[in-house]
């Protein structure tokens, strides 16, 4: 069974058809990677970091050839490809230093006591080992930075764990291109081949036998709600359940403080304007509903202008193009909801115009769930509340999501702290005067949240503190030095911060 | 529905009677939770180590009834019971201090860079924060240290999640005085009633209700595979799942190098039968599978005149007693199975001998899936090896286990990296030279494991480091410092170690 993959702004077939891979194909894919697995847990991290760089140096070298292609097939423009092609080749480079560096796996070391009394304590110490074979499912929203090279491919490698990807059929010959370069820079690097594996293929039958192949010891995807519910119950329900790392997007809640709204209440509209059209809102980060006190009418005005004499822009496919229009019909049906305003669509076959729609607060309450429901696009919910105390009541009754911001002047601010804590409720990352969209990808960075946001809100799955969804706790107790892990051996010859006899050691 | 509870020594039924929960009071139970959980999380590290801390003054006050309750409940002698009440009182303490020193959330920060080019970058910290509400089953063979007052009650209020423990139904009394002591020292520190709820109940239907509450968002369980894997799926089937961390126990294979035996072969099955009847064998690290290389006579026959002198102890329950019998008869029914010494039974209505059986490394081969299931209770499976090129083919071949061993001579160890490697692929800890009982809680310790050891192999789930269970990644973008939990100020007002721009900063 063969597919093909279309250009959104002209709406042409483009050149290439892609293989579904069978059910045995995924099966050696997977074999392979736990071939793989064994050679890639020895690794060092020195060694594991110079894997990584040369897959880089061989994706920059495939560097047109991708940029190209997933030009064509997401009609990105070159300024938002250009930089995610960075970003992902940044990933390698980044994750390299995570390996390098080693201090990830939170070395912890408790020192014997043979003469501790009434029985002597064993030496014991603890690390993060790498979990093994890895599945990924790519975001459509992100060819190049969340798919076949993206962040999830870059923390497993770096952790030692092969990977199998399930490339993404509405770019699958940018997966192609990216699989290529990397597995080019796998053998280059004198890694097996197992390290990693692409399969490819529309439909749900792939991602399955990915999910439930016995070899796969974890899996990452990056979607929607509805896809990685439906993957996080098959592995739930393995004989062997294992972890499904789900990041399924959410509406992300804005709220404005009156003074701003006094202040600058129209040069808000713009960045709002900005963040909800970024990427055409294709962003899980984008924000989704905007919460206004009363008073907003320059704001509101100035925004409906933004979105009037917009002329839109393509969306990534046709899935994602019935959705956006039957979402906001379905928006435009609810009681007192009116549209704000509505941009144009041009110079795309595939694409969304922008869209705003506004609602009381009464009427929000009334139907929170439908409202609340992400709208994947460049659209927004505005609620215009009645009085600011609406916020708490608003925030206390959000479902999971990656992230929420509060807007204010300085003062507002600072008596808002009790406004934060109901956001962090429900929030993987709690944002002042700035908009979720434009992850900084760092350490810090929690691109998480309770569910629906994500299936595991212990974890973030971008940022290199994402590297531990692909480790598990091993202790080591009485195991001579030699034989330790150099990562927990006495002299510390990787030179890592450890906790030792319960203090941090540097 | 009321029950009571039995002395396993006796037979007799203890006074005190039960009553089952309804679903009602369960239910009032998790919502009482939910309402602490609000004040839970703005307590500092200092408010929850003054709250454990005394909590851990009020066991100590009810030291005498609690011990009293335990032995006639469980048949434990004097010493095990004194040690796990001050282990249970300890943990109270050593998480007293975990909270206090406050270093376990992984505190990073990232600084903002306002002249970045192309864009400027902001200011982001990460830590972790409670997940909220904490349902937590406790072990039947540790009444105290793994029960209503146990380390996953312990380390869940450090974290400042609020808990609701379903109390075993085979020591109910010692859950309630256990319960009653807690509740008196939420009480004294000022803190919420909802802080510790304690519910009881036999049958399945409370702890189902547990698991399946909205507002209850992770659970601990310590108990059978059987058990930990349903209340496992009903965690997964939620609308909104939550982790269920459960601890299932395992087999712990122990393999020993020839030199060993040939040099303290009658020493080793002196420390082997101590093992196997700590605690009558009621031990998730019991090591209930023995490996031993061909020339293992000597050993083999001090185990068995060992094991056939035992007088063996009571078990827990009925329940334990009847699956230890129709175990030990299942293993001898097998292929090729030989009791190798059976001990007798003295002093006990509700106990069990000692027993050990053998059999061939070709018949345990052809045997595998039934010989490697745990039977919890005072006996192992030995299996005697042609030789030691078969202990790598073993343990190629193991399922997750939490713990396994290599005993040998200092020289044999020196050659022993790569078996070391193969032990690791399957358990939570690998242990030289001693065996997995008796475990040592420390920051190193992984009381963990890949499946069915535990549903979750990424954590540990008893030592300090078992906390980081009961908590979320939670990051902080733009907020003004004086609106950053403590943790995660500039100032470092705490004094721990944090990640920094990257590096560990003490």
């Amino acid at each position: 069974m063969s597919f093909q993959t279309k250009n959104p702004v002209t709406g042409e077939v483009l050149p290439g058809s892609f293989t579904k891979s069978s059910a045995e194909e995924v099966s050696r894919a997977c074999g392979s990677c736990a071939a793989a697995a064994t050679t890639l847990r020895r690794k060092s991290g020195e060694e594991l970091a110079g894997l990584l760089e040369t897959i880089g140096a061989s994706l920059t070298e495939a560097r047109d050839a991708i940029i190209e292609r997933v030009q064509a097939e997401t009609g990105y423009p070159d300024g938002r490809v250009q930089g995610e092609f960075g970003r992902m080749v940044g990933g390698f480079a980044a994750f390299a230093e995570v390996a390098r560096d080693g201090s990830w796996v939170e070395a912890t070391i408790d020192h014997a006591d043979p003469d501790r009394a009434p029985l002597p304590k064993p030496d014991l110490r603890k690390m993060l080992i790498p979990v093994g074979p890895v599945g990924i499912f790519g975001a459509s929203n992100f060819p190049l930075a969340l798919s076949a090279g993206g962040s999830d491919v870059t923390s497993a490698l770096a952790a030692g764990c092969p990977v199998v990807v399930k490339g993404h059929s509405s770019h699958a010959g940018t997966c192609e291109l990216i699989g290529m370069a990397i597995q080019e820079g796998v053998a280059k690097a004198g890694f097996p081949e197992g390290t990693y594996q692409l399969v490819q293929g529309e439909g749900h039958e792939v991602g399955e036998a990915i999910v439930t192949h016995p070899d796969v010891a974890a899996v990452g995807f990056t979607g929607s709600l509805r896809g990685g519910r439906a993957l996080f119950d098959l592995a739930a329900q393995r004989e062997v359940p294992i972890p499904l790392y789900a990041e399924m997007g959410s509406v992300n809640p804005q709220f404005v403080l009156p003074e701003l709204v006094e202040a600058n209440g129209e040069g808000f509209a713009e960045s709002f304007f900005g963040s909800i059209t970024l990427g055409n809102g294709q962003f899980c980060t984008c924000p989704g509903m905007l919460f206004l006190p009363p008073g907003s009418d320059a704001l509101l005005e100035k925004l409906a202008s933004l979105v009037a004499d917009s002329t839109g822009q393509p969306v990534l496919n046709e899935g994602i193009c019935s959705a956006f229009e039957s979402g906001m019909s379905r928006l435009e049906s609810l009681e007192g909801v009116q549209v704000l305003a509505k941009g144009t669509l041009e110079g795309a076959v595939v694409g969304a115009p922008a869209m705003v729609v506004q609602v009381s607060y009464a009427d929000y309450v009334a139907q929170r769930e439908v409202l609340s429901e992400e709208v994947f696009g460049p659209s927004a919910v505005v609620v215009v509340c009645d009085e600011v105390a609406q916020f708490t009541e608003a925030a206390r009754n959000f479902e999971g999501q990656l992230g929420a911001s509060l807007h204010g002047t300085e003062s507002e601010l600072a008596g808002a702290k009790n406004f934060l804590d109901e956001l962090e409720r429900f929030t993987g990352r709690v944002v002042v005067n700035a908009f979720p969209t434009g992850l900084e990808v760092c350490h810090s960075l929690v691109h998480g949240g309770p569910y629906p946001a994500t299936t595991n809100s212990h974890f973030t799955s971008v940022g290199q503190s994402g590297i531990t969804r692909w480790a598990r706790a091993m202790s080591y107790q009485g195991v001579p030095d030699a034989l330790l892990p150099p990562t927990l051996q006495e002299a510390n010859p990787l030179g890592i911060a450890r906790r030792v006899d319960g203090v941090f050691t540097l």
